[in-house]
Parts: structure tokens; C-alpha cells; sequence
């Protein structure tokens, strides 16, 4: 047991580590998530970062610890309310939601701002997430209160993806691999949509039959080609920035 | 005091070497003043940059002083004619602008080249600025004189942020942290506005009542936000470059 | 041969972590693949990554090489289906593409996205790949058989670059430097192309004739500049990078 | 005159490695020159960098001196016959033009590739090249005759910027630090202006009036701005990379 929490807190530091590297972050602001095992064994707790760090501090033991109730149960320092709020909130309806991330990550927070934020068919990293993308169109504010958590809960249904209007994204996975791979992908695919978009000219969709097909050939490994992605980046980070392992 | 005046330097320091890590300068161009009280602490002082260095090579002792005459009673060095002119300007109208920062960040800029300036209302980091930007559209050349920096305090009112035509922005803060933080989202929301009217469809603007609605939850906690960002940039400077505090 | 057989290894390596450092790769996805005399001299291989490292992980020994009934016949690890049915694939239809590389380079990748793909003769840079350029719209999915190599073989014809619909680019080379000197410079020319058609504006094609002259100026010293440019990164990489000649 | 000659080949590699750090250069290619007095005295001699190092390989003992003849006379090396072709030959047009620089840098360059290549009048940094800017339409394929260099120079006239249609630009000054200056700020310039255009919304120009205004206070103290600006670059290269003093 003792060795799948520190596995967990080893793997989310370097999810806040890695997206700051790809210039997914934005400010000290946003977060990822883990639900594991409560040190003492008794139950789950969600590990979330120690408000104020910037991601390039965090660490595995600087994760603090909130049990369902969001009181602080593991560690010391301070959860953004907007944490909480998300993240506790769309467990409640999406309980099997191991991993969160939530960013203002730029291409696909633009497509958040447009009237329809469609990802589009454009390109093979889009089709990865075909039918698999929900979209919230009811903006109301910055997330203080846990019904707002569920109800962008209650939005993203069985998905894999959120597009939050006027605010961001959100990635769920069963492990840290999956969602940050989800967001990286789903950047990349969006920086495409744009640039594409930005040229006046007629954009090419992928005929549904054949999104269908590539999403199928990625989904059925999906946990194969997002670890290789992941782990590649924790070796680089063990490499230029050891001590998200302390 | 002179802890206080230490910190003013530090902190001053530490934004000119933080807008220059995330690339909102321009070539060794604009400048960051704050009032602090003097080294013998008679009246204030304006600490400003010495003109010519690279934001990067900016420390806690090689900013200079300016009295109310644009005199230099601290330090030595060169102010920009600009500097003078828009910081002392400004502060004639608006003297409790304790900190200003001005830049020529790109997408911000980009903005103020348009005939229709305004920052739309397209995400939460834009309602952040809810009807709290003022606009100059009266570009008068180079500022070269105290009139003009008058005339930019005017135009710009009780507001927070100035855009100024064809030259760059302004943020006014009572505390570096927020003129810091002001900048950093103001070119985020830019940037979220630029590449949303780049796509060849509608974009969608958050309803007034949300606007205010999230700007008022903003401001409620603005220097806690602001300080936690802010500080998480002062902790990665002293882990860097840590010669900026000398 | 031996001496031949390390040089091989050392360029490809060279590629991949060059490629990287000019932000042409995506993920730990994509592929650089070169024939090379196999280790016991009887034969030719293909040298290509093990699948799962990052490029900046990839060193001249950890390379695999591949029959050309894709087993592993040198070195230990994964390669990717993708790799060893578009890169063998290929070769069936161009047996002299010594060296053949794959990426998803988000200029070129957006310009591929387009219902008309076509490289625009708008710079010199542009000239260099006239008439040289093929484009497949048929979109198949991942890439999971050698047929579908084969088919994009038969796509690519005789020409040097591949613009694959919805998926990325491809360049062959009679050498390492070549195949990178070709993505480097597309990207480059694409880059210009989407930027000059962001504008409102007309954008100025070269008249055939030009297009012509300059792409035969280049291609008459095309290794001589291709040396100069590759070499010139294998140096910085050897200063900053050295271990990739493992 | 050692000492001048040596101040020389030591600002002119400093360009070579800021421009490279500001990413305004393209592979090995571009050439920045300077004229100078020979190293025996006699007569003067044009300084370039050898033919295939990379700009941040560049250092003050390995720049190369031709003669007006385009012989070799100081250093060893290979000239790229499109630097003596177009530096040679624009001089024999315009030989005040101690400093030459010839980039391909992105945004500038793209504005190169419109039917009107216009640098238009949309900011504080637009204004400085106000009736400073030639254009030349007349592409005709790489530079390999001193003729295209002399042809290019009755285009450039007496400005200091010349638009080079379908291939980049290129600016002049009495001094390094003047013509390095130019560079960065017409890359600044054509970047908003790209932005600007980018967006569906009307662009706002700055009066004629006042474009006169603005560029006359530019240069009235331009090799002041231009010296703060370069030396600053100079300094923060002595720090991280001083081997481009030798």
C-alpha cells in the first residue's frame, strides 16, 4: 500500500512538473487531482497541490491530502476553493474520475471562447477524442461552491474531455498518464484546428467512419501510448529537475 | 524602514526580472516604478530601472531614485526621458498609483493597434478587467514631456489598466504583486482574443451580469491572488538568478 | 564498414535529437528511419528509435535495427507498428530512400488539414520543394499494415516530401542531412504561408519560371547545404548534449 | 587601429549570436557584414562569417575578410557566394553602408511574401521606419551575381530597410548596433502588424503627421537607443556565452 501512495504522489508531481514544461499552466492557478489511498490506509483522499506553488515546485510530498468533505487530511498549506469545488464536485457524479486535470491551456481554451467550441475532425490527434468531448456552455463565474463541481459533473456525462465555456479544460483518466496525455494531445489538436482555421481556405474533415476507426486504434491502447509519453517525460524530469521526487 | 524600503527594491526587481522571463518586455524599452519612502527617509522616491539595462540585468540596488522633479536623489544612472514623463505624469492624477508598470507586451499590444481596442469579454481571465480598463486612442508620438504623461493619468481615470494607441499597456497596482499579476492575465485574456478572432467564426462574450459577477470574486481577494503568483515567481528568480536581490 | 555502420548511428541520433531541439516532434510518437549495413555486414537493416523514448533520449546505440520482415535483428526494445509499416512499407515503392522521416510539425500538419493542402510558392524557401511535393488525401487511419505503407509509397511517387492528409509530412533523403534539411525548411515555408494567409491581404505567388530557376539552385548543391546546416547541430549537440553519441 | 579592428570583429559576432538568441536567423544561411580596416592597415575589407557555422558559432577570430573583389585576405574559410553577391554589391551602390544585416526572420519576412508587402503604420514601432523602407518585387531566384547585389542596392535607395519580395529583409547602419536595432524592431512591427490583421476587426493607422513626428524623435538619438539596446545584448552574451570573444 505504502508503496502505490508514494507511486501516486511520485506520478501527479510529475503531471504539474510536465505540463509546465509543455506550457500548459497558467499563473498558480488550476489543478490536477488523484484519488489514493489515505496514508493510514483508512480510505481515499484526493491529492491536489498546496495552493501558491507554482507547478514547477510542486513535489510529492508537498500534495496535500482533502478527504470528501475537503478538510485537509494529509499534509499542511492551503486548496483553492475552485479545486475543491471542481474537482470533489465532478467525483460525486463521476466516481470513477481517479485522475482530474483541469488548465487554461491556450489553443484549446480559445476554442472554449467561440460560440461553438467544436473540436473539429481535422487531424488524427483530433479524432482521438471523437465523441468522447463534452461541452459546457453555462459559464457562471469563478467555481466556489461544490454544486458548480457537479454540475460540470452532470456536463461531462460519461466523457473523457470538458470544454468549460470561457474557461478551459478539464481531462479525466484512470491514471495520471491518461489525462495528462489527453491534455497534451488535445492542445496539439486544437493549435491545428486554429492555425487551420486562421487561413482562408476550407478546412478538410475526417469522414465520421474513419474518425470512428482511428479513435477505436488509439482507445483500444490507450494506456500503452499515453505511459510511453508519460514515463518519457518523468525520465527527463528525474534527469533536469530531481527533486519533484522528494 | 529600512526593511521596507529593501523590500520596495526586491520586489521591484524581481517583477523587471519576471515580465522579462515570460517575454512582456521590449529590447531594454518601458519601465516598472513604484513609490517607496527615501534611504534617509524624507518624503518618497519613484525607484525606476537605469536606463540601458536589460530587464534581466535589473537588481534591488541598481534601480534609481526620482523625486517629484524627475531629479535623481538615489543611485546612479540614466532615466528614460519616457519613464519620467508617463510614471511622474500619471501620478499627478492619480497619486495613489503606487506601482505602474508599462510594456509593449505583444498580443496586449496588437490589441491597441486596432481602431475598436476593447478587450471583449471572452473569457474568465478578461472579466478580470471588467470595465476597468480605460483606452487612449490619442497616440502624441514618443512621451517627452510631463504634460503627457497628465494627459495618459487622465485618460486613463480611476480605472486599472490603460491601453495606449499604437503604443502598449499600463497596469496600476497598490502593490507590485497586482500591477504584476494585472499584466500577466491582461496578456493571457489578449492572447484567448486574438486567436479566438483569428478562427472565421462567432466568438461568444460572457453576459454582463457574469462579468461582473467573476470580477467582483476576483477583486474581493486581489492581492491574495496576485501575492500568490507574484511570490511563486520571486521563489523560482532567487532559485535561478538569485543576484537580482543584490 | 564498422566505421560506416557508428556514422549511421551516430547521425540518425543526431537527427532525432535535433529535430527536437527545433520542436518538430509530438509526443514520443513519429519516426526517423535510415538503412545501414547490418552489424555482421550481411545485409542492410533499418535503423529506427525504440519505440517509447523521447527524442532527446535516443543515442547511436540505442537504435534497433529491422529486417525488412520487421524483426528486430539489432538491439532490444519496441517499435512502434506505425514505424515499421510506413517506413518498410515505403521502401517497397522507393527502394533509395535511404533515409526517411516522419513528423507531425505543426505548420506543415495544419497545411495538411486543408481540403486543398498545397505547399504555396510564396518564398524562396517554398521554391526549393517545386514540383517535388506529392500529397495523399486518403486517410486511412493509424497506420497498421504494410499495405498502408506501401499505399503511401505509391502516394509519394517519385517526388521528396509527402504531405499525408490529417496526419503530418514525410522526407526522404539520399542522406540524414538531406531528409532534416527538407523538414526544417518546410516547416519554415509553411510557416509563411499560414502567417501570410492570416492577413487580409493578397499573398504574391512566384511565377513558375522563378520557382523553377530557384529550385534548381538548390537542388544542385542540395547536399553541400544540407551538410552545412545538419553538421552545424551536430557540433551544438555534441557540446550540449554529448551523450547521444552513446 | 588594432583595437578598432578588434572592437569590430567583436561587435559583429555579438550580432551574429543575439540575433541567433532572439531567433531571427534560418539554419546557417543570412549573412550580417561589416566593413572594416584590414588587419595590415592597407585598405578596408568586408567582415562575414565562414560559410556553415551556426550564428552561435560564431566568434570574433573565425569571421572572415573579403576584399572588394570577393577574395578571401583575412581568416579561411568558404564565403557563401550569396553573402559576397549581395553585400559586395550593394555596396558598390551604397557605400556608406558600413553594417549590412540579412535575415529571413519570420514575421517580416512573411509580410515580404503579400502582393503589398507594406510595413503599415501601426504602432510606436512601425512609425520609426517611416518613409525608411524600400521595397523590391523583382525576385529573381537565389543571389549569385554581383549584379543582383547591385540591383538590390537601386532598390534599397537611400533607406535603411529593404523589403526583399519572397525572401526576407535587410537592413543598413553606420554601426552594429544601429543595424542589429533595426532588425529587432522591424520584427516587432511586422508581428503586430500580422496580429492586428489576423483579427476580423479594422486596423487603426497613426496619422502621417505624427508618423513624422515619432520617427524623427526615433532618430534624432538613434545610435543612442541602438547602443543601449545592443550593449545590453553584449553584456548578457560576455555571461553566458563568452566564447564569442575569441
Amino acid at each position: 500500500m505504502l508503496v502505490l501512495i508514494r507511486a501516486a504522489r511520485l506520478e501527479l508531481a510529475a503531471a504539474y512538473r510536465g505540463l509546465d514544461l509543455l506550457g500548459l499552466n497558467e499563473g498558480v492557478c488550476n489543478h490536477l487531482s488523484m484519488m489514493a489511498p489515505r496514508a493510514n490506509e483508512e480510505g481515499q483522499i484526493m491529492l491536489v497541490n498546496d495552493y501558491g506553488l507554482h507547478w514547477s515546485e510542486v513535489t510529492a510530498s508537498n500534495l496535500v491530502g482533502l478527504n470528501e468533505h475537503a478538510e485537509m487530511v494529509e499534509g499542511q498549506g492551503i486548496v483553492d476553493i475552485a479545486a475543491s469545488c471542481i474537482h470533489l464536485g465532478i467525483r460525486k457524479i463521476r466516481p470513477d474520475a481517479t485522475v482530474l486535470m483541469h488548465t487554461h491551456q491556450p489553443y484549446a481554451t480559445a476554442l472554449a471562447c467561440m460560440k461553438d467550441p467544436e473540436l473539429l475532425m481535422v487531424h488524427q490527434n483530433s479524432a482521438r477524442f471523437y465523441k468522447r468531448v463534452a461541452y459546457d456552455n453555462n459559464y457562471t463565474g469563478l467555481a466556489e461552491a461544490i454544486d458548480e463541481g457537479k454540475r460540470l459533473g452532470e456536463a461531462l456525462g460519461d466523457k473523457d474531455i470538458l470544454f468549460m465555456g470561457h474557461h478551459g479544460v478539464l481531462s479525466v483518466g484512470t491514471e495520471v498518464s491518461i489525462a495528462f496525455d489527453h491534455l497534451y494531445y488535445l492542445e496539439r489538436a486544437a493549435q491545428l484546428q486554429i492555425l487551420a482555421l486562421s487561413m482562408r481556405k476550407e478546412v478538410d474533415l475526417i469522414p465520421e467512419e474513419d474518425c470512428k476507426m482511428t479513435c477505436d486504434s488509439f482507445w483500444k491502447n490507450i494506456k500503452g501510448y499515453s505511459d510511453a509519453h508519460f514515463f518519457s517525460m518523468y525520465r527527463r524530469l528525474r534527469k533536469t529537475q530531481p527533486d519533484f521526487e522528494q
